[in-house]
């Protein structure tokens, strides 16, 4: 999977002969709140209480502000609020629960799902056939990439990317009423095909190979493969195919969509004199 | 993933300003029997030859009554008979085909595909993204969790869970013109991302850990575990996290959405006077 | 999972009562070139530059011609062409996106996604689910089960059966700017929920059973499992569950589909004096 690119979202080319934002069909709640510049795809629907940013793009038929789950059965429900930041862009055929806080530039593929108590944070992105069960968090510039399931519960940090088909659990002896979700530290990688059990804490900077099933801790700068999961390495062991040396940590040696991109991340680091 | 809710099916609340229902752009059959207090959401279409018990609610962008393939190929195609029980909740972009049979109290999630001579016992559900390739059957009160891909000829009992990207596979020398679907017992528990081969048997009350592959049958009240998969312990060695002792049978120590919920299983089974 | 049935396009029965094909909300491009005898399924859009064969269906709810992700931020941006073969079908709710070239005689499941730079050759098939990210080669006769995930710059050959949730790496050090799809050789079956790892070459005729983790290469005419995959044996080994001795070749037990059905493999071979 390429990396899925942040698109700036400029203004779209009102005269092109693309047919998109025709503005057919479109329904909007009557406390639905709405940015400047923004544009709502054909056939999608945004329930009561959604407030968007300004410049955001909703592509057709998707659903903003979902109902939860309560409204089948509760005749005085009502919407929980729903924000969705600026600068995003939603492509086609979302599903998003109300109760969801998206933060700015976060861009979508087709199909996602996201459920009600889930917050994201700044410049995140969400693959196609995504599924996010809600009542989770993930901080800033995090990457799900196609089909990541995510259980409900789960913690996510800064700077995290998840490949296809990984899955996080959160019922650890199941079906019980437990639910606890992992919790990955920032600037982690969760390969594709990977399972992260329930209650499971990854370190800072790990790489969890694809096709791992995750059922003990990981240290921090480590890399885990297998299944069961062993640690293999330190991450700083594994080579470069574009270099000389290590690829580890990631942030050294790749930049795009990056808040680094230009300066460097020991550059970025010391400006912002911190950690994200 | 949290234990999805059998959602009881209360009258939707006519007055409220959630516009789900508004009645836009349905395409109904004309010989399709709808029972009372059915509600149907917009832009979906439900095919000729569907019977939809009392209560129920088909959400919106559904397909219900999918014609199969011969339709395309077959002048005289009619469509087969579908049956989608009472007080059943069916979330928004559900394709069903033509030929499936579903019992009263029936929950799905979103986008779910479900293809023709599928059979459901009462109080199942089907969680969002799942794809059951047809021609199988299913007891009462299963719970398939999201992205489940149960291939066909797939027979599964009563009282089964099955969790994310888990897979039924029916082919064992791919490919062939075989279609040998697994078996999977009452009680038993199939872990996410986990794949259960071609004809293989699952007994009873068995704990299949996320991550297995599955290639040889399972003993009643075992649990196994990994590539391929062992067998690990009885299930009554899996300890609980919520007390002490062990928590299987699961069902002495999970009741929600059960029909013991509220006296216990142990005399549930007394009064019903035998396995469900 | 049953083999996907190439779906002889017949005319569809005008008179019968299955409304699909209505005509309803239907929006094609000005641009958009379409052959003889094509229908097209209610609500779907065709984007601009579209060419479609003759006797095509496009059922109810695709999108043809998604426009790429420079629509987003490039004001000048065209559709670059799109290519759909004749004699198609194109199951519900299915996303191609502008740029594919799809040769004749493909069929598809429902809600497909194919992005954009994806070559198919002919007699493909993809199944429900399916995410092809794009810039991608298919050879003749493939068949992608339900839920496979492509990654950029893979290349498959010809007769290549690709089973449910098996996915295709391409950043062998994630991330990075590195994107090296696999490569695989005709005839070669790839199980469900295997991981093909960045650059691997699986040679032709190997069988990668479901569950494999292929960090190796395959050479030609074996069989691997496992995580990670190890060689078990020549495919000969395998025995038939049909008849006596080996399924493999396949071609020689197998021919629903095919080009040798009816003659046999090895006699299509003679005809056609070359390898496909």
């Amino acid at each position: 999977m390429r990396a899925q690119r942040h698109a700036p979202v400029f203004p779209i080319c009102e005269k092109g002969r693309i047919m998109k934002f025709t503005g057919k069909n479109i329904t909007i709640g009557k406390t639905v709140s709405i940015g400047k510049k923004v544009k709502i795809g054909d056939n999608t629907i945004i329930y009561d209480n959604v407030i968007i940013g300004d410049n955001t793009l909703i592509c057709n038929d998707c659903v903003i502000g979902e109902p939860t789950n309560s409204y089948y059965y509760d005749e005085g429900y009502q919407n929980p609020p729903t924000f969705l930041g600026a600068n995003s862009l939603i492509r086609s055929h979302a599903i998003i629960y109300a109760g969801t806080k998206i933060s700015d530039h976060f861009t979508s593929g087709h199909r996602i799902i996201i459920r009600e108590k889930t917050t994201m944070g700044r410049h995140c992105s969400v693959g196609t056939f995504c599924d996010i069960q809600g009542y989770s968090t993930f901080g800033n510039y995090c990457r799900l990439h196609s089909s990541v399931h995510i259980g409900q519960n789960s913690r996510v940090g800064n700077f995290v990317f998840i490949y296809p088909y990984a899955v996080f659990l959160n019922d650890p002896t199941p079906p019980s009423n437990s639910v606890i979700g992992p919790k990955i530290g920032d600037y982690s990688q969760v390969g594709a095909s990977s399972v992260v059990f329930p209650g499971i804490v990854v370190g800072e900077n790990c790489l969890v190979a694809a096709g791992s099933v995750v059922n003990k801790d990981v240290a921090s700068f480590s890399v885990v493969a297998g299944n069961p999961a062993r640690s293999l390495c330190r991450i700083e062991a594994v080579r470069s195919r574009e270099r000389d040396g290590s690829h580890y940590p990631w942030m050294l040696h790749y930049e795009k969509g990056m808040p680094w991109a230009g300066c460097g991340y020991p550059e970025w680091i010391k400006q912002t004199n911190s950690k994200p």
